[in-house]
């Protein structure tokens, strides 16, 4: 079998725990696959190089910011090499720009275009196993690039994707894919098996575990994924297609993102390409916005509101800024001390009234909707940041996730 | 003018350092001059990727340990960049994948066979200072290479030949070449102008100012290079071909290595091919012999003894145990409390007697001469290791180098 294994920061995080990393790995390779497998740089390395940049220069050109942090994975992949070999098993390691993993060239968030399978199907041929580093490609100019936080996970897929492995495993620190964060609610329960979709729309609302554009290659490519810790032997969550027979749970999971900032936008001409130009403008700058309200029109005039992350707060009032001649805005208001809270579940769509019992939760709570937004599978609302915790433990016990 | 600039560990070491060079390579910049800048890691980084590999293993894998390596440069370059960039001045970082430094497969101690100059005068004609990644390189697999301590000097001098630069500046944290070690003879004088044989000894002798390699290919094209500290502006010394009217000093200077072991043989077969075999199978195991003796027959078997570096010592005694019964050598011995002092000058070829007179003033200290080695412009002798700095001062002081 052909396995993909990958390894997040804090199972590499020192040196004992790179020689338990490299013992799975020779017994996973005992028992006759090939590996391949994705580390991540160990623990803090890239906050520490981050803090490294910082007292050099407060707004750092995005290429050199690539170069700096890909520097974080060369070096776990090397020691996890080195640990391999030291059990006398043979491997190699091969970062981005060797194994050729082609990406766009937006750095600090690259996606991934290609990978070549050239250099890596020499190496399993010569029967090493061998290790990738994560997090990080390489343009058509030949320079380096990163896919941005949790990158790691679609790095995994995309090797597996392009080398038609058997199976992927994504190895954290944690058991697999809960109800809901266990460090909040204590009764969060491991869920065995989640959908492509519900996995999508629990990592895009801030659960964690596994980076979101590494869900949506997998499902675009139906590798299944294996959700588990590399600290036991626990099965963890297989993330697969699921078929409507065994979409038993209206509500899958409840998560929680306070990485959000909401700009609101008042008066706002109403006429056909101001949204447009808004949110072109923003994509110029590459701000990503989730959520998007606009309410009826009023005079002639509309109310916008949007979220984008915490950290593209001032850009983003920067870009609104100076459109607002143009947009014809009355004014501008932001506000980034709120948070998403979310459930998530692929029976929603044929169970009306989901949305309405949340909503019904959160108020007996007295907790203020500021925004809301709904798909198919999922309902996400914006509250104050402080309440969070309190929205996440009310709709787990209120859905019976526990159960 | 094009110049090559390479800064060491220490001229790069914090965020501070990493400023005051981007101001000095600005003000270069800002005088006309297109730059590339040679950099090697930051201060302690190179022993620090090293303590960590320690804690996986005691013999790491080559290739492993130049994948883990490299990264320091890659590191340092991106932070120059960076702050180059922080003071408006065009600047982009280079590894030695992306330059295209191609060595040869010598894990660890890989030599140069060429250097690529399309992406360099790519982005020296787009106004970009080029900072490019000292000591690393890749071999015809696309494997990362490293040239072995204190190989930026030699990336320095590779690129100024390659880019045909008008000027290369090795920066250090002295002021120059000095008559001997400033912190064992304080009367030690700087060196306005050496010879490049002079240099090369000096530097093979344990004037750790430049790295040989570096200083063999600037004789090799004919580069000048100007050796001067990042701490000042003063005026360092320049390294380039001396014609004879110029060599007025006998001796120029002297130098100290206290990396040196010693391994003797006795009683080894006196018959042809005997030498080959034993040096032969040491530079197989990429050993580096430094002097070898072989005393005259007696009783058709001879006595040999070599010097090697001191982290050698244990693998070349067990290439030479293998040998035993080939050489037919009745003892070994080896003994790594040894140093080697050297006085070196162009001048020493036209004045007779210069070796002897080093011989005296060492006998009259009482300091036992273990080994003896000259060469047109150098004398060196292996001495016990306690006694190398008072041999450096007594000779400092005889050959009248601090006038």
């Amino acid at each position: 079998m052909l396995v993909v294994q990958k390894y997040g920061g804090s199972s590499v995080a020192n040196a004992e725990r790179i020689r338990r990393v490299a013992r799975r790995v020779a017994n996973v390779r005992a028992e006759g696959n090939s590996i391949v497998i994705v580390v991540s740089a160990m623990g803090d390395t890239t906050d520490d190089l981050i803090n490294l940049v910082k007292e050099i220069t407060s707004s750092p050109p995005e290429r050199e910011m690539d170069m700096i942090l890909s520097t974080g994975e060369q070096v776990s992949i090397a020691l996890l090499a080195m640990a391999i070999k030291e059990l006398g098993v043979p491997a190699i390691s091969l970062n981005g720009i060797q194994v050729g993993i082609m990406t766009d060239n937006a750095h600090t968030r690259a996606r991934i275009l290609d990978v070549s399978t050239t250099r890596l199907k020499k190496e399993l041929d010569r029967g090493n196993i061998v290790i990738v580093a994560g997090f990080q490609g390489i343009d058509e100019s030949n320079d380096i690039t990163t896919l941005g936080r949790g990158g790691s996970d679609t790095t995994a897929v995309a090797l597996a994707v392009a080398l038609k492995a058997d199976l992927c495993e994504i190895y954290t620190d944690v058991d697999g894919v809960y109800t809901a964060d266990p460090r909040i609610e204590p009764n969060a329960k491991k869920l065995d098996l989640v959908s492509y979709n519900e996995m999508l729309e629990l990592a895009n609302l801030g659960a964690v575990v596994l980076h979101p554009r590494s869900v949506e290659l997998a499902m675009q490519y139906g590798i299944p994924l294996h959700v588990r810790s590399s600290f036991n032997h626990n099965l963890g969550t297989i993330v697969r297609e699921v078929s409507s027979m065994e979409k038993t749970l209206v509500v899958t999971g409840v998560a929680y993102d306070l990485n959000v900032a909401k700009i609101g936008l008042y008066d706002v001409f109403d006429k056909p390409g101001i949204a447009y130009k808004l949110f072109k403008s923003l994509a110029n700058e590459k701000i990503n916005v989730d959520m998007i309200i606009q309410s009826a029109t009023r005079n002639e005039r509309n109310d916008i509101s949007f979220t984008c992350s915490r950290n593209d707060l001032t850009k983003a009032l920067s870009v609104v800024q100076k459109l607002l001649p143009e947009i014809g805005a009355s004014g501008v208001t932001s506000n980034d001390n709120v948070a998403k809270v979310s459930i998530v579940g692929a029976g929603m769509v044929s169970n009306p009234g989901v949305a309405a019992t949340m909503f019904g939760v959160l108020a007996e709570e007295g907790i203020n909707l500021e925004m809301i937004s709904t798909s198919e599978i999922k309902t996400s609302c914006v509250i104050e940041a402080g309440k969070a915790e309190k929205a996440v433990r009310v709709l787990h016990d209120k859905f019976n996730l526990a159960k």
